[in-house]
């Protein structure tokens, strides 16, 4: 039983006991399997930095703002330029979300990385930073992100709430709060902000203001820690109050598993890291069809129609008919084409090109959906109808990547590869190492300064 | 019938047709007592942000974000340094919000000036914006504030939302929308990147935070402009679509009425003014108070008891047992107290010394409040017991500042010089005057630039 390992306090208290937790003594013994999940999440957060820092989304924000950035001190990953840090970390915050290609916690569908580690690399890339510390710093922000998460799914979720930045913030808040040194009056002031500057709405799935989520969250909560360690003061329950987060953005939820065995058990354990670069679940789809194709040796011209059967949640999220690369990631029926035409979901897969690609785009108007309650969300059941009247079947329950089948370091080593094009193959290789042994490291920062082209 | 005024569109599509509206054709044939009613809400506003220009919460946001802001450009109103014009936006957003005593729309309780000026005077101090555009601008801004507002309230509010951050937002968006030139695709996406900033809650009354909403607003939704001439793209229906705003963030809710009328019925004709610095609800208590007093030639040291029956909502909003001047704001208690000692609800009256006055504390703690849903919201009725055993009564229903008691021109300007401690008298005098000939000035950065220290 550690420093921030004490018995759940009241559900009334729940904000002041998880910032007294938050700002209490540092703990350097979390367990070994936990701070390797911690450098697992951390290849394959910056690996998919470094694939999105090219993206449209982040030349038409760095044009758009750029211009009202303050002094240019620190690095975007991925990026040539510099600018102020809350900027930086805005900026990590888009390039790492936007191809939909990092972490998933799946109890609760969020992204926590991508909002914790976005502004903990630029505040590292401008403060001195150790290993250690920085460690710390990303597993609160990550367990804070994921607990919140926990204790207020589905409800937050299904009301509308994009929760990777609605929640992500609480993870940047306490991160950068940790690094800044805050008390615990303090901290309660920097949720208190985080839970002030909540937001992110689901309507912009499938567009550039979903990866402006986990940015806004960063920079949001990166802000909040600063102005909590001047004394900004805020309500005194952003968490449980009868106008705090919880009962204005979820309504339904059960806070009392938040403190409970907080610093003995590590939700970063149950970490995921996804093999497709889209929406987590249409995995299943795009897996089960590529294999589908190979082992039936497809040729995609035979194919008459498809049925996909899948959890009402898939549907619901995923029934775009898209124009658009962004579109595409959230789309069911461009999953099944991708799988049956091309056997792959990598992130050429998910351009705009790709989209217009006369096949997948045959492909995609012969796919039906149908909600199915029977079927689990990591699911789904296909079946293919050839134009000879043979039909194809292929169920596919635990998609990989998931909790059951985890990407091994190697894979996340080869999707870092895959996407660190910005950067030699020599420098991939370096900055890979370097993420292993983050823990031994002086100064982060180094990383964040030799992740830049 | 003017270019903003067309039928009311289908609900369906209400973010499309509000975005159409927005980026049409400008137009100056805005009624003259409107134009007047923007100029009397640009005087309170502009003296509130003077009032509070050096209050600690700005100097505290100043000390933790000022480091990190851009180019020394623009200015805040009421401070000699120079920032960003985002991070100015801010500024002002906290400075003309902090004493609670800016305008409010008494439909929905926002406080719509502060978001929106906020943003234009800081916009306006380093780009060349003339008297009419900044006119045009700012009503167009304010009117998408109340009618989003009153389309959504009571649910939204009563949620525990803190409408003048979370609906504010979308006036900043789109007065420097306008400013920006955006056309009706961009100001789509300007609308969706304000939607998914809205944020704010309630929890935070009584303390800085409620201050940093407006601020917040102010300068996401000037973002949001910005992000939105680059290009970067949103979902297709911010208000009213499944996972958008209304749906999100209210739950119940008729947007039919945001488009009905739009440019030809104002809603800034029903905006009022306060003479209280303090949450609005609790002005019917300061002045039947102060009222009792004076009729009565009331001795505190007399009272023993006092008893009040106001609307449900407003001991729900103001039953703070304060320790701090802003909490103060937010207390019926204190709201008596100062009525029935001092007679008067000024600055005066809500600073920390004011609360922690033994005089004040006494009578506090003789106060008493009811809910009484016979009561309406701007009412009280009291009854102050005094030691000799004699009652006294006051009912009072309508408070000064209300639609049908509005502050007259003069008690505005009355009210500006009370707070623009921060420039000599003759500069006072000088800006009251720029502010009621507004549509004249070839350049309202002058008004902002000069409005500085």
């Amino acid at each position: 039983m550690n420093a921030y390992a004490k018995p759940a306090g009241e559900t009334q208290k729940i904000s002041t006991g998880l910032a007294e937790r938050l700002a209490g003594d540092p703990v350097h013994a979390i367990p070994g399997d936990v701070r390797h999940e911690a450098c697992r999440a951390i290849v394959n957060y910056v690996g998919c930095a470094l694939g999105g820092a090219r993206h449209p989304a982040m030349d038409k924000a760095i044009a758009a703002l750029g211009p009202y950035a303050g002094k240019p001190e620190a690095s975007v990953l991925g990026r040539s330029e510099r600018f102020d840090p809350l900027f930086c970390a805005f900026l990590n915050g888009i390039s790492s979300h936007v191809h939909d290609y990092d972490d998933t916690t799946p109890s609760n569908y969020i992204h926590p990385t991508s909002p914790v580690a976005s502004a903990l690399f630029s505040y590292a890339s401008v403060n001195r930073v150790s290993g250690p510390d920085f460690l710390q710093a990303y597993i609160l922000g990550f367990e804070t992100v994921t607990r919140i998460g926990n204790a207020t799914y589905p409800a937050h979720y299904r009301a509308g709430w994009h929760s990777t930045g609605s929640i992500g913030v609480f993870g940047a808040a306490v991160a950068i709060g940790r690094l800044v040194g805050l008390d615990a009056q303090q901290m309660l002031w920097s949720l208190g902000l985080a839970a002030t500057q909540s937001a992110g709405l689901r309507d912009n799935f499938g567009s550039m203001a979903k990866s402006f989520h986990p940015g806004a969250a960063a920079q949001s909560g990166y802000r909040a820690a600063l102005l909590a360690k001047e004394g900004f003061t805020t309500g005194p329950t952003p968490l449980e109050g009868p106008r705090g987060f919880a009962a204005v953005e979820a309504g339904e939820y059960d806070l009392s598993g938040i403190l409970d065995g907080f610093g003995e058990r590590f939700l970063l354990s149950t970490n995921t890291y996804k093999p497709y670069s889209c929406g987590i679940v249409i995995h299943p789809t795009i897996e089960a069809c590529s294999l589908l194709k190979q082992e039936n040796d497809l040729d995609p011209e035979a194919v008459a129609s498809v049925t996909l059967r899948v959890a009402p949640l898939v549907r619901d999220l995923c029934n775009q008919r898209p124009s658009t690369g962004l579109q595409g990631k959230f789309s069911i029926y461009h999953a099944a084409a991708i799988g049956l035409v091309r056997g792959s979901g990598g992130l050429a897969e998910f351009t705009d090109e790709a989209i217009a690609d006369p096949r997948l785009a045959a492909m995609r108007d012969k796919v039906e959906a149908i909600a199915d309650d029977t079927v689990l969300e990591d699911a789904v059941r296909v079946e293919v109808t050839l134009r000879d009247g043979r039909v194809l079947k292929r169920d596919l329950v635990g998609s990989l990547g998931n909790v059951a089948r985890p990407l091994s370091d190697r894979q996340l080593e080869d999707k870092f590869k895959g996407q660190a094009t910005v950067v030699s193959a020599a420098r991939a290789d370096e900055l890979i190492a370097m993420c292993w042994r983050l823990e031994d490291l002086d100064d982060v920062g180094e990383l964040a300064r030799r992740a830049t082209p």
